[in-house]
């Protein structure tokens, strides 16, 4: 059976987000037990040898919590780990491509920023796309300037495919992200640059 | 049938020592023209969606040729492209973790400096390891200072696998490299950056 797309609140890490006094395992740990029911592993700079142990330290805490786990863009990681996704950005590799290297069963992800694309990845397999930034955010200078909600609608309204809101979601904004159609949100700075991911988890999951 | 270690010459890329009036895919093809049996595609500042032209290309000039087509380090463009085999650096999956994923069809080739680093390749399932810096090389910086041939003959004697001698390796030394017990030899500079990589690659496989 292909893994369904059971998660609302989809954790994306960024180590060099993570407040004073955690790692980022120890975060990611604090936010499975705020609520976060899905984490994707993307630290983009970091070779394949690195990315393992923190790989299998994070397969290990979402099992333990019931939770998903993605990697993002190396599908090989993803196989070696056991992961249930991968996660796939602008610069890795087709979505159709990597449907046929994990088969079915795996989670593919991909990130979106515009209806084009969140056709294009439901036409070559994807599971559920990142669409985003719908805010302004900390790490904008990445993700391109903000869409708003009412692109953020326009996007769910045309997907076939569960779309997760991205860029600068607060706590005090999720619910009208939720009512603009979104099947779920995806955090970074939001849940990891908090002291307490814990406690910002729960107010998001609540 | 496990893919046999069937060639001595041993090129691996480096798009930015191609020299002027080729680009990396024609001064490959001279390469195989004048004799090279194996490619790694080895572009470690390229994201995947930019090594998969790449690794597509070699891999179609390469059948063209009868010879090997390895990708460095991942192991999901190795499989997308289906090449020959993958090539393993310090900063790449374990060995043994790769060769579970690729299974015993696809080469395993593993980056060494010392016997100690062989012996652990041919425990951890490498089908061939490269061992270097055997002089020094335009890019010592990144492979350590010269090891020498009585060190490389040191290592290939005590090598349960096929040892192909790397770094700073002229047409001139070659047939020494070989009297050291090599079972073939690893260019990057004295092909690539060659303005007839084709000749220049005829009078090593001479």
């Amino acid at each position: 059976m292909p893994n369904p797309v059971d998660f609302k609140l989809y954790l994306i890490t960024d180590r060099t987000q993570v407040a004073a006094g955690h790692t980022l395992c120890s975060a990611v740990e604090a936010a499975l037990q705020g609520g976060v029911q899905a984490v994707q592993l993307r630290e983009k700079d970091l070779p394949a040898a690195e990315l393992l142990p923190l790989a299998r330290q994070l397969r290990d805490l979402t099992r333990r919590h019931g939770a998903r786990l993605l990697i993002n863009d190396r599908v090989d990681l993803a196989l070696a780990v056991h992961a249930d996704g991968v996660h796939l950005g602008g610069r890795s590799l087709p979505t159709d491509l990597v449907r046929r290297l994990v088969g079915p069963e795996l989670l593919v992800g991909v990130s979106t920023h515009s209806c084009a694309e969140i056709s294009r990845a439901a036409e070559q397999g994807a599971d559920f796309v990142t669409f985003g930034p719908v805010f302004a955010t900390p790490s904008k200078a990445a993700f391109g300037p903000p869409q708003g909600l009412e692109a953020l609608a326009e996007a769910c309204r045309g997907s076939a495919l569960p779309v997760f809101a991205l860029g600068g979601i607060t706590a005090e904004r999720a619910a009208e992200v939720m009512r603009s159609g979104a099947a779920g949100i995806a955090l970074i700075t939001a849940i990891l640059a908090n002291p307490d991911p814990r406690s910002a988890s729960s107010t998001f999951a609540a």
